[in-house]
């Protein structure tokens, strides 16, 4: 019943043969990976005016074009590495996979890491901007906040457990709605703005942004750095390659291309229009909604679709952490750098640990926080840039391997690429290092020890598990042991008697060995041992202290110590199974410790005898 | 380590020879057993006057000596009915298992169900009230009153742990420095009075207290009922008879009477104290500290001393519950009612789960109720006369049952106590029942229940394993089975191996299962396979949904379903064990699921082959 319950929520199990089903083609890959970077793109205009107009008024709304013009060409350089990546590493990964195989594993973790933590952050801040967009239009709603976003995410885990394909079909539809109505918002408003030249309410705006002071290296920078905002999530389709319907390398260099245009039109217009309609920063309106509102002449339809689908597609961002973040941790896993269960695929073919993974720790930053994203968002982004630096400088180790043709000047892109994300990370890290960077800087090298002692111990087991050639054929299978059973018993009963004929059946030596803190209970068992006239060797061993584990352990440890190399002994456990698993808790667990305290002497194999009570005598 | 750090805490085990250290001499006794019932006597006078005092102001203390002579009136009768007990009932339980003899089981369980309440209740309420003592004394400590509640029940169940010679040693002082300075202050008291009458502050009290109402029956039995406060904890000597050095019952004999003295002089001189210093119930000063205040001239060194005392024999009150709880938990425990692991006694000889048990209830409810004992005292002292009045009854039908000398008269008494302490059962109820009472009457049937339920089951187990002389002269020792060993691998290793060389030497009918969801790991397998040479059947099931338990287990299934009774099917699951215990979780948990499904098979032996990763390989 739970079963069904779980198929009808995530659907029936998928088998291997239908894995190309569940892939992306061009149209709904691009839905998928663009979300984040295009969500981010709605607030990057927003992020460098804020940082401009305090301090340099209306001069700001030249150097929005100067900044996003920078950011364009990084974009185009990031673009330009990422394609490279594409093509260099088709099984995905990413800027993990890129450091890993030109900088060494511990860039390449650092990478990985810087990525993971940002993806997780992601869907913590997405899914409550999504909850304070919905508050907003119910303020009722506002006490359910963190339930509200816990309950978005539980949703977001559901749909993508049901496999990519399916989280696409539904998540596509906002994501275009947005795309296109974005565009046709910019088209009109430059249109508009080439007729009808500035408003004239825009001009009295104009008149009270006076230069406060002048622009310094430092506040380009740091405008630089806010803006680069737009480029998170630019990443995402690199992890993904393997995601993509084949020729998969093809497909995801379309997709990245097409998303880059996307961005380039989104951003670049929307600062062309913020410049043109003159938006100013204001806590309560946001500069879209400004543009849009001049744009479409105040409060209309246009005006509350462009609205409308900037709150969903801030709500859809995060489903692109829900593809990064199980690829990429797969890729890991599969490295041995993670739990192994990363790397398998659930009943629907999705990574189902990863989405699982990453929606708890993401649900419980939502509780921690109250779902309140002021504290999260400073944290966010550091790991983006910071695997940007690592992927571009591993590209330019890339390019002296090989001999391709252009590859100097691939190398000078990515070196430059390089160095500007690098400027952009120390910045970001600069700028929000107070506010909550720090806690990225501190959690991506405990994450990579982590890994890295992950790796260290799955080494350990599969070199101490490993039987090379000679091994298997020197194993002796077919020699005979001699076989030592003991069956520890706290009285004669249907259980004991059927596991005391069981070890009879394998061995003439077996041992019934008794433990017990009451001496008339012992004397009895000794005379009813009588009755079975069996040459099975009765132990008993009085317990003042009233133990039975620790004494059974120290004598079945006794005759382990004493055993020769050719000498198997077996503990068969007695087990009564009850029809109703709730009775289990009744009876004392002595044979759960004993269990797992006798695993620890290797030459002991310890069985479970079961001994099924008759249903029928469980009603009065 | 631990093993170490718990010897520290609760002392070295104690064999079961020296069981007799552990028991109760009568002057410590007496202090285990009065500390409950004393300290209700604090405030029975203070009860009584508070029902009557609103109602009929300076009446109220012609009545409150009626009452209070009404109150020993009971007391001596429960104190008979007792002394009968013990002697009757030398195996402890009281109520309990004089109601089970001769009322049947079910009226014995609710009897044991409303004691084992007021333990719990008793426990939370006065570590609740000792904390309010301590905060008001350092009000700083208010916002920490759950957590130092929590550590008094923490402090109370290591002593307890440590076993009931040491914990009396340790509470035994501040009960007889309550004792002595009580019976100090009530000599002082009423020498003082004999001599100088009464004061002159005194006779201005009396003058604003108008009668502003009349005596009525109902009134006396609300009074009375409060005042019967005075006598919860009186049973809890005859739950504990065999805790007392022998000879045990005339011991507890002496300690039960011992106590009623005890509580009659304490009870009777507070109240002629409360009546000859005219002390009137007041919010903030108690009756007790009115009474000190007026004897001792003011806040002088003795006030001081009864203030002290009163607050530690308030907290030292939960004592008495932890010799009572485990005691009656362990009776009901051994006639199968309740887990059997509270009738085995801990490492220092006491009855540690019951003990433990009885900390953790009383913890949460501390924590539920933040440490508020308003909340919880309504609860209280129903369950202790529903267990009088079943205790009393079933005396009755005992002297039914005898021929002893003078059973007549004893019936009588026992007639007429049953009868008062149901009235007052009823009047308690009805008086509290919506602050509370409700809760407890909802509870104990709940509880009935579960005991009842815990002893089907018991039974059912009992009757399902009890092997009769003739099965165990029939159960065939010695008669040989037809082994089939199955191993499941996933790949040829030293873990499998040794698995499949252990099996191999108990039979030549081995199977190794691989079920694989990836054909060409199979294939891998089926190569080495060969190079073992061996008549080991290997079968190979390839998993289309990836899943790994369901196909062993339904192929396993298919194998048992088919066999005949002679053969017996051992599963040998290879496990390997790593040094260091975290290392586990990294593994998955195939051979976990497997055993917990395959002992749903009734001709299954499920044995863990345990293969011990050599620790030199652990270093890189």
């Amino acid at each position: 019943m739970v079963n069904k319950f779980f198929d009808l929520l995530i659907g029936r199990p998928l088998a291997n043969e239908q894995s190309s089903r569940e892939k992306y083609n061009v149209p709904f890959g691009l839905a998928i990976m663009a979300s984040d970077a295009i969500s981010s793109v709605a607030y990057a205009s927003q992020e460098i005016l804020l940082v401009l107009v305090p301090a340099i008024g209306l001069l700001s709304y030249k150097w929005l074009g100067n900044i996003s013009l920078m950011i364009i060409g990084l974009l185009f350089i990031l673009t330009v590495s990422y394609v490279q990546i594409i093509k260099a590493y088709p099984q995905g990964g990413g800027a993990y996979v890129v450091a890993k195989e030109n900088l060494g594993i511990k860039p390449g973790l650092v990478a990985g890491a810087a990525l993971l933590l940002d993806y997780i952050l992601t869907v913590a801040v997405s899914s409550s901007s999504g909850v304070a967009a919905i508050t907003s239009a119910f303020p009722v709603l506002v006490p359910h906040k963190v339930l509200l976003a816990v309950v978005l995410i539980a949703i977001l885990t559901i749909l993508n457990l049901r496999g990519v394909s399916e989280s696409a079909k539904v998540f596509s539809v906002p994501t275009y709605l947005f795309i296109f109505s974005m565009i046709f918002m910019i088209i009109f408003g430059l249109v508009k703005y080439a007729i009808y030249g500035p408003s004239s309410s825009m001009q009295m705006i104009h008149q009270n942004l006076k230069p406060m002071g002048e622009i310094s290296i430092f506040l380009i920078l740091k405008a630089f750095s806010s803006g680069c905002s737009a480029l998170t999530g630019l990443e995402a389709v690199s992890n993904s390659v393997p995601n993509f319907k084949e020729p998969g390398q093809k497909n995801a260099t379309i997709v990245m291309v097409l998303l880059t245009f996307a961005i380039l039109f989104i951003f670049g217009g929307s600062s062309l229009l913020a410049r043109f309609y003159n938006a100013v920063p204001n806590p309560n309106v946001t500069v879209l909604a400004q543009i849009a509102y001049g744009v479409f002449s105040g409060k209309t339809f246009m005006f509350y679709v462009i609205q409308f689908t900037t709150a969903i597609i801030l709500i859809m961002a995060c489903n692109t952490s829900y593809t990064g973040f199980p690829m990429l941790m797969s890729v890991i896993a599969r490295d041995g750098y993670a739990p192994r269960s990363f790397a398998t695929k659930g009943k629907r073919l999705s990574f189902s640990n990863g989405i699982l993974f990453l929606s708890i720790i993401a649900a419980i930053l939502v509780v921690i926080f109250k779902a309140d994203t002021d504290l999260l968002i400073p944290l966010y982004s550091v790991g983006v840039f910071l695997s940007f630096t690592l992927a571009q400088t591993g590209m330019v180790i890339h390019w002296n391997k090989t001999n391709e043709k252009g590859k100097n000047f691939r190398r000078a892109i990515n070196g430059f690429g390089a160095f500007i994300t690098l400027i952009t990370t120390c910045v970001i890290v600069y700028e929000k290092f107070l506010l909550g960077a720090w806690v990225i800087i501190l959690l991506v090298p405990i994450i990579v020890l982590g890994f890295l002692h992950i790796k260290k111990h799955y080494n350990y087991v599969a070199r101490g598990l490993r039987a090379d050639e000679d091994y298997v054929k020197n194993c002796g299978i077919g020699q005979s042991y001699n076989h030592l059973i003991i069956v520890p018993i706290a009285s004669l009963n249907k259980a004991t008697l059927g596991a005391l004929k069981y070890a009879r059946s394998i061995t003439s030596d077996v041992i019934a060995l008794n433990v017990s803190p009451n001496k008339e209970y012992m004397d009895k068992l000794k005379i009813k041992w009588e009755e079975l006239n069996t040459d099975i060797l009765l132990v008993s061993k009085y317990s003042p202290y009233r133990a039975i584990v620790t004494p059974l352990i120290e004598y079945i440890g006794v005759i382990s110590h004493a055993s020769s190399p050719d000498e198997k002994i077996t503990v068969v456990l007695p087990q009564f199974i009850t029809k109703d698993k709730s009775g289990q808790i009744l009876h004392n667990h002595t044979s759960f410790l004993l269990r797992e305290s006798l695993l620890r002497y290797d030459n002991i194999v310890v069985s479970t005898f079961p001994f099924h009570l008759n249903p029928g005598d469980d009603e009065e």
